[in-house]
């Protein structure tokens, strides 16, 4: 069995942030919570979501595999406000998630299950010589900058600077965090750097996994050189890691 | 002779919800105030609207029926802002309509008439097993729901409650308005019910229907097995109907 | 030698007024600021603008020409945030024209310098018979009246009024700012006329012209019959002058 209570506005950044790169997915639950994986379909990207049972209200599951498509939860998630109860909620004899929004009106709905089979996929343990925590806000308009010149993006750290560069056969952009100077509204939370380094990657493939990110969320970006790089961010509890393989430059 | 002072936020209400479904109308004047009736390409709704002449700060009008382009009396009444006064005046030598709104500046259009002569379709006299009262906003958004899984919806009364339902191949979708349970901002106003009855109806025209209600607006919706939907609204003084016929279930 | 400083939101106002009619443009710089003047490329409309040295923080310049994309400059000047300082910098050795836009975050764009020269093109010294000064909001609102008509749009001045009329197949529109009225919130601020004119002009030329204009901004407009009509406004010290050609009814 599986039941699951929470409110609506988490639930729906969670599945918005997965959402983003991979169409369906395959929710491993059991009784400590929701926890699923899953690369793109071209695998340049993997995305790893945990939801511990302690981010819902009332949570009760028995261990098992639920395959999902996420275009059409996402839809539904959509549906639903920010103030509404939201139940999750497995018909094993239909086969089918029931999704329902409780306010002052009950919304039910019921998503047929895809046989998607749990694919044990994990985050691989990659040592970092560098990290750093940014404000979402800060790294998003940054790539947005970036994209007016080419569609690929170097991320460099040096001494003291995490740049974010791209260039273009003609025009040239460069976003520089400069960790020396002192900043009341700091974007630059933390900065670790072990040796300097810079890798590049798809420009449209990042965006796509920091679309769902709030301003004021705190990213944590692990980078070396020619390494995927690691972005983690939490959303109320829930854990969100994503991976994004480098483009190696000829 | 026909001429008529309002302001233009009501009269654009009224044009709006009716241009949704039909091109061209028939203003049938007297000395009363307008009415119109007109059914949409299909043959499958019947819109009317009736704006007696207390609705209007002035008003005078002799028998005559006016023939009008919806899609461009509604794109000029766009270009109004809801605190302008608006005229309408006919000019029977040049056989056109003048629309003149009034603020600091004086802006006139002047679009030509239709050659289209009254319908007298009437809206049928129909006796309805059911019917119940809801707020526009919660209406529309059981429409918005139902939407994510099919292109038709069936309105059920059964038992104290109102459901919206749908069904597509794989997920389905309901609304549950429940007359049973108390709620201070009830959506569910009034519910009368006769028999059980169920009917499955085209959901964008549903929607065109509705398009122009604000949340807040009062519904009347009829309900009958198998019989078409009627929909009442008021906008300030003047009144809307639409009928739509049902869906046969095969 | 170039080098500015000013804020992104005035310069921002500067560039996307210029480039709603031309691509490419010459920045004549001196010491006493930046010139530019173009033609739209089917020589119809002629932009002039102008930034004298005291609308910038710093500036400094030697005699030259700098020839711009202004799509690409429009471009990264929108990813500017208003309240940021901008600087122009011209690297020579590069032949690039470097923009960095400073807050807490340093970004900076290189932008490849066009092989343009100036056109040493200068607003003609006309003399109008009339001018009046009126509200670009009020201007423009009208504009988007008379579109729904034609696509061609007549200007007319007579007897304390100035007219803006429109007739299609169809319909017709038509505002008036009528000079004799007193008004608390007159769009019209200012009414000087020397004979009853009237001109016709291609409404797409109007629209983009005044595409940038706020609603407050005072558009001083130059009339004769079948005479360009000459459009002036000024943007926190920059000067912006915009001259159409008329439309030769036949």
């Amino acid at each position: 069995m599986f039941r699951a209570t929470c409110n609506t506005r988490d639930f729906k950044k969670v599945i918005n942030a997965t959402s983003n790169l991979v169409d369906e997915i395959c929710f491993e639950v059991d009784e400590n919570g929701i926890k699923a994986s899953a690369m793109d379909p071209s695998h340049v990207a993997l995305v790893s979501m945990e939801m511990p049972k302690d981010v819902f209200e009332e949570y009760e599951g028995d261990i098992q595999d639920i395959g999902i498509d996420l275009e059409a939860l996402k839809k539904i998630i959509a549906r639903g406000r920010g103030d509404e109860k939201l139940i999750l909620d497995l018909d094993t004899e239909k086969n089918k998630l029931n999704v329902t929004f409780k306010s002052n009106v009950t919304r039910k709905f019921s998503i047929a299950l895809y046989d998607v089979s749990s694919s044990n996929l994990k985050v691989p343990d990659i040592e970092y010589p560098n990290s750093v925590s940014i404000k979402a806000g800060a790294f998003v308009e940054a790539l947005k900058d970036a994209e007016l010149v080419n569609d690929h993006i170097t991320l460099k750290i040096d001494e003291d600077k995490f740049i974010i560069y791209s260039k273009g056969d003609l025009n040239q952009s460069e976003t520089v965090f400069d960790n020396s100077i002192e900043d009341d509204d700091n974007a630059l939370a933390e900065f670790n750097m072990g040796e300097a380094s810079r890798s590049t990657f798809n420009l449209a493939y990042l965006k796509d996994l920091t679309k769902s990110t709030a301003a004021e969320d705190l990213l944590k970006i692990y980078l070396g050189s020619d390494m995927p790089v690691k972005i983690e961010y939490e959303v109320s509890g829930s854990k969100l890691v994503f991976l994004l393989a480098p483009r190696i430059e000829s």
